[in-house]
């Protein structure tokens, strides 16, 4: 049995792993951190989570569990992980990080954008971006795996094969994105309680997510150059899920049904990532819930712009999902598993 | 024109006296307190209220707002209206309070439910309770209103003709409320966030929600002794209504109609209570956004039970279109003033 | 591998059936039936249930169905039943039916309630009533197991203790119930559409809901005389869930602590029967796409009554989940296999 | 007093009409159609709708109502206005038709789009576009309005400065939009059922959505030549509402606060335009209920791109708001008669 240790347990993303491993039957959780319900029992805070009656909430403090498990979870707010990753890694310990910290290559551009330092830079050049779609060798040697934002996950798997084949114009890509609101994570806010989200519908931080670097980085990476897209983040009324809808330019006229065959032939061995039919586009009732990442495309013809839209579940493929499908390639695990349920409908 | 005066105008009754009386065409909002948001334009904090841009929040002083106004409302937390409608008194001014700081006549129950003291309990007795259905010629002549609670106007209602003629037994009534979480009020808390709120539903406070003695005291009033009823409330994932479905054994037999006819003969001239034809019940979508109450009753003849159902907005025939209900009787303005939209539906 | 045939596959309670078994690694679907999607694989009508490509919706004719499998699940409307079930156990075959057509005994009673005949009057004795916690033995002889309706569920387990130990008086008991939208079943129908459901609560089918006399039976049988409960319905805005609010009079004083222990003492080794600590209640969010069942009790010193909470997934164990743990019991499988998924949450 | 006749009652936009028009003193409603639900009274099918417990719905025969009133709403499906607008014009009566009959001035596209004939190409001819923010003038005189659609007012309102300016590249305008589910009608489908609707969010008729020639049109009119967009459609799980986020690259460098100034600029002495303050985006919230359109900018000084978004009541604004704003123009009634309802919020 593999022992897992999550740090930061009582957020959206720890509760999700918790929800995941509770099925995985190669895993052993044996501790889970939480600053403000040390003490508690996992089930007395979410009774959901009976299973973990006999589990408790402790402090986070390194020397206490350094030693306990083969990997690491990392749960933790951005510009938390990162001490806490150094010295795990200097333990020998593997670890995941569910943060921000190790996604951005370069120094300058987290700071910018995360307002924080980075203290490891050393670490970013190790670690390894975990999106097995297009990393999965790398992530199995990887040591330190900065797993991927949820949107980010959501606009790089759609474009990766029409912009490594040099189909559409880079300065055109525009992306649209929705989400759920567990994205904003588990939080007491006027601005995410119940009343002002319910029947609403918003943008938010236009032209300033913390995301946009990072998709930046992964298409430019794709490219061979850097690129700037314009990233569009929206509120939905709704639990779980996010949809992006990509728009570009085409740099020849190709149809709708030969955009979908790239998609199926790009991502016909992958487990998680389910292409349309032609006709048909993706929601996200068909993937709450579950690892797999939809994907439909459109070619307006009218326009000779490509349409593509996705959807993920926001804490599984786009978090604590794709966490554990990295722990079990790491580990030489079956890849789906503890990952195959299929979409809770309705 | 008639000057109002709102204390407490960040939260949702106070937002929703704004709302209301900006189609008030006799009156004129003079001012209005909030110590979290003073200096900020009422249309800073909600640009929903454009039309307030030049009123502006303000701490609550009593001395610099005692002679601004001809009626106060005060929608203020239970405990904070004490002492601020005893000085507006003093100050020869009408007072509706929107709290629960006058509804209780026993000083005894009140400090035992709300865990406070009561500093003025002459003002208790001075005090009407502003149910305009049952206390109408006393609202007219009062100068401190206490505006009735949401779930206690959708349960007097309908039960005041049964219980008036002793039709049902009063040991047996059963309240079976589900509220939207609007009556929660507008606050910070994870457990009023929306991941939390939406696709759930529970009971709360059960066998302790703080409207139990003030419904007991109005149904014992009518009754003339004391009564206690089991009250159980839930919260309903919507922002705005009340449904209470009311269980009572019958005193003698009487048909659905029979019990539609005494509640139609009850409140035919009233203008904001209607009653549901045979066979149909009430519903949140006829009542959300105005100030009427829908009642609705069956007789189980298998159980010799009657019940009834009935539906209102709690934050306007539950709170705020109430206060203006009461105001417009006060000072003899058109009853249905600014009270008179139908539902907002879908 | 078991063999499995799922009459009915379109409508929610058959999809349910089939996402289960997705996970269920001791059984094979050889068939499934829909009249509308006949000839449509079932990928086709459900993007979600992708892994289902390869099998495609059939009309149901018995003659080609009855030899394929070794268990049929019939996830019909009500009166459709019959006549299948019939022939399949006439073929030797185990039948799990999910509709109303067995499980009420007296075929007067059915008649009355359904408003059509029944043709098996001799089956309605020989049917199990399929609730595990009740009758277990007898499920695990059993050839037609008649599986009980979602509401019932809900009311029946919370009460079984209570109403065996003589603690309540059953001519108090008052049943106020909620559910999900999913409850309705997969229809097209306006008051069924979303913007009648969203933002609104109902009661429906008040003093006359089928599921009453499937209660009555139940607890009747428990106590050992007939007896007539109050039973009322209500809509949920929600996808799925029920929650059922119980109160009886109490035959003797008892603490609320004495409640749970008497609850926890009953339901000590039933896989999925959770009772809330005290001070605790049951939430619809804790069950969402499981199987079990929690429960919560009251006791209101004030009035002398009992206060029972139940919570359910409809789809889950107030339908499909039940009647694959009932299958899991009559094949000697383990009883929660592909039944263990932790509540969805958030 | 103005009579007012409406055919098509029993949809969303006419049951809207007759929400707006019951708290408008200078009409009376004379008449109303709804071949559904002919013989009944208003308020039997619309329980909410009491005030209309005199009105009956009719069959539309045409001979039977065009003496009747003076002006007539017609919301009736797509197809089916053209006939009774040309009737009820020959007989010199107003008409307000919100259907698409009349908005598209180029019968091929047209009918290449609504794939139905049009019988009356001179009535196109002569139809005044309803958007009183651009044709008020027209409007005025105008015998046969077409209101808008609820997309393209959206959508032109927040281009139009922009465009007249030529401060944006029409090639690269991307419109992203997402719309409450009210606007697909009111009508009995499960693919708009609440549990699938609820917790799902799509995109729809991506590339070939009927809004797009209608957008296309009154943006070329603007510019004074030809153009084509991308305009893609989602549906919100939310009643009522459209929120339209648009993208196009800027001509030249301007800022944000400049953008915001343009639209102040413009629209300054319209009643129903809100312009966001610089760093705050439209909501849903600020709108519901409401005739306003609220639009926000933001320059994305990466990209070089304008980024407009707004928000209006799908049903009001985008539909019966507008059609009784045009009928107070063409009346000489106040402009915001019966339409200065403040967001109903929460």
């Amino acid at each position: 049995m593999l022992k897992v240790f999550i740090c930061g347990g009582s957020g959206y993303t720890g509760c999700e792993l918790l929800r995941i491993l509770a099925l995985h039957d190669e895993v052993q959780i044996v501790g889970v951190t939480s600053e403000k319900s040390a003490g508690m029992a996992v089930s007395e805070l979410f009774p959901a989570f009976f299973k973990y009656k006999d589990l408790r909430f402790e402090n986070l403090q390194i020397e206490k569990i350094k030693n306990r498990a083969d990997i690491y979870f990392l749960a933790l707010p951005h510009g938390k992980s990162q001490q806490i990753a150094a010295e795990l890694l200097n333990n020998g310990k593997r670890v995941i990080d569910l943060s921000a910290d190790f996604r951005i290559k370069d120094v300058q551009i987290y700071e910018q954008w995360y307002k924080t330092q980075h203290m490891f830079p050393h670490l970013l050049k190790e670690a390894v971006y975990g999106l097995p779609e297009l990393y999965r060798e790398k992530i199995k040697r990887g040591r330190l795996i900065a797993n991927p934002g949820c949107y980010p996950t959501s606009v790089i798997i759609p474009l990766y094969p029409f912009l490594k084949r040099d189909l559409i114009d880079p300065e055109t890509i525009i992306i649209d994105s929705k989400s759920g609101v567990s994205g904003a994570g588990r939080k007491a806010e006027i601005t995410l309680s119940y009343c002002e989200v319910n029947e609403d519908f918003r943008a938010y931080n236009v032209a300033k997510h913390r995301h946009t670097p990072e998709i930046e980085q992964e298409l430019s990476f794709i490219l061979g150059r850097n690129i700037k897209v314009d990233f569009t983040t929206h509120l939905l009324p709704l639990n779980r899920g996010i949809l992006s809808t990509i728009y570009a330019n085409l740099n020849k006229s190709i149809t709708t049904r030969e955009a979908l065959e790239i998609l199926e032939e790009s991502y016909k061995d992958e487990p998680f990532i389910k292409i349309m039919p032609e006709g048909e586009v993706p929601a996200i009732k068909y993937i709450k819930g579950t690892n797999y990442c939809y994907i439909g495309a459109i070619v307006n013809q009218r326009t000779n712009r490509l349409i593509l839209i996705s959807a993920l579940d926001n804490l599984i493929k786009g978090a604590s999902g794709q966490a554990v499908q990295n722990m079990n390639i790491i580990f030489g695990i079956e890849e789906t598993k503890a990952l195959n349920a299929l979409a809770l409908s309705p």
